[in-house]
């Protein structure tokens, strides 16, 4: 029997219809054996201010503890003005520090995104791909999750009903998963 | 006599002893004829939330105002884990909202970066370069000002005080100035 | 009356069937007042060694002379591997030699893309703007045109029918040539 | 005892005095136990054309047998004009082709670089990591090795005698090697 595996799935915007915390949804529902993923909330966490860092807020303190109690993440990424969503990379910025408790280190790690536009998101997601290498993060290569025109490739209750996208999406979780067996070597 | 230029310059970061804050200050020092700089100030800008921009908190619409009155604009950018630092990319989102009243829209830009590493910063301004496509900026191409171990290069008292460093800035800063008066025509 | 422009068209492919070459083939169909284009080949260019810089092949002589001679270069990018194709960077940098005559300084330029897959070669384009930095070119920002899925989007005799696409490229055609009249203010 | 791990070294420029050629030759005085590399030359490899992939070029069917033999990657990249070196991405674009047989497949892989300029070729390998995500190939994260201001760093008879530098290139061999260990399991 294969190794259990928990994903902490990261939606990166505030927003209450976000088309990125219902892709993750999605991807809650096409789990490969043996894994589970629950969602976490970038609610609360306020603008990073270094001289903060020594007493991290409540809510920081918080996510740092879930992403340490994860085995993989999956990123939801909103892509504004052709780069990673700033409340996104406020939150990396946070859970990073201070330094010496980098809480993203050795997480495998894959990224998704959807956007109301051509590229869906992809951007974001190649500037994201360069922080991984400073977090210590390994990220899967392929597939890649782009949703474009995503307003098309929802339905009315929030469901991610594009039929190509739902496939990509579950081989990206199998990717994922199988990367993370392989990093720890079982 | 050349027409006069007001430079917004922008600190990306919250943080008391910032770098880039007294890179822009040393900016201020050394203006080409007829060129204004004052700095704005990003607190008190809170977490972008797109459900709130039909009321867009106050700190931000005095942002953009400061924006608008601008010729030109001056980032200094704090690079964390080889991208944008997320509070500048969060007050450069909220700046562009609603999309009708992207408040960048136009302006010239250069944007220098201090950091402690060897890099100086670049990665995230050439992730702030491709922002800008999107943002409708006109950035500069040469000289770029990339203050790399950023604190062998600040006094006590926080001046800039590295030579080179000091005479790229200040051609960065004429070639603003030139390049604003060539795009408005005079 | 408007002043002339003279744009030089690059498709970045030897492929005799590229869909890049065709896209600049459509933009030649439907240029402003008072522009012209024509395309160069990269057809014979060797791979770039800096020891010969100091006899430049004839091929290359020729090239730098077509590109001195526009007022605007639109490039046709092909995406190879997520960033621009071999052939194509390899003769930017040989006309970019010696450092002395860097053929491309101050070009104002656009660059588009057609690819077979989702993103339409955006990665490429998106390199290729790092390098307008230090080339000292002018790109335009919006609108940018990137054909997805390519082979759909042209007929069997090789035109670009794609409406929407078509009309993008209109547009960037005419901001190209804007801005080609804006920086050498007429 | 560990297992034996064979690198490809590829230096990207066919410079004779190249400064990344000379890179890769300190990093193979410093190889780590069971380690060997032996060095792959770009010379007569031509420019790129997908007409003629049905019927490689023999110096392309010898360098990807070269990197098919090898267990991991280890670039030497030039940087031209803010990307990466023509010559370089051409080599790296013959060897994915054709689609069907794309050698660098699941290789693991790290990439350094020397330059003239205040960035050590820093711009060039992130874009090179970009291509490595449709590469398949699995780049370690850090350390990076960038050699600023090359000329100094380099002895009369081409040695690579920065003291600094000299130590993260042998810690960044010590990581591919392990993490090409990591990757296959033993």
């Amino acid at each position: 029997m294969p190794s259990s595996v928990k994903i902490l799935g990261i939606p990166g915007s505030l927003r209450r219809e976000s088309f990125n915390r219902r892709l993750l949804e999605a991807a809650q529902t096409m789990l490969p054996p043996e894994t589970t993923m629950e969602l976490a909330s970038l609610e609360g966490i306020p603008v990073f201010n270094q001289d903060l860092e020594a007493h991290l807020p409540p809510k920081v303190v918080e996510f740092k503890a879930q992403i340490r109690a994860a085995d993989a993440i999956l990123f939801g990424v909103p892509e504004y003005n052709y780069g990673v969503a700033g409340p996104l990379k406020n939150a990396i910025d946070w859970a990073s520090r201070p330094y010496t408790d980098n809480s993203w280190k050795e997480k495998p790690v894959a990224a998704v995104s959807a956007s109301v536009g051509l590229l869906g998101g992809s951007r974001a997601v190649y500037q994201l791909r360069q922080s991984f290498v400073f977090l210590g993060m390994h990220p899967i290569n392929l597939p890649e999750v782009f949703v474009t025109f995503a307003p098309q490739k929802f339905d009315a209750q929030g469901r991610f009903i594009d039929p190509d996208g739902r496939k990509y999406l579950e081989s990206l979780l199998t990717t994922l998963v199988d990367w993370t067996r392989r990093l720890r070597g079982h």
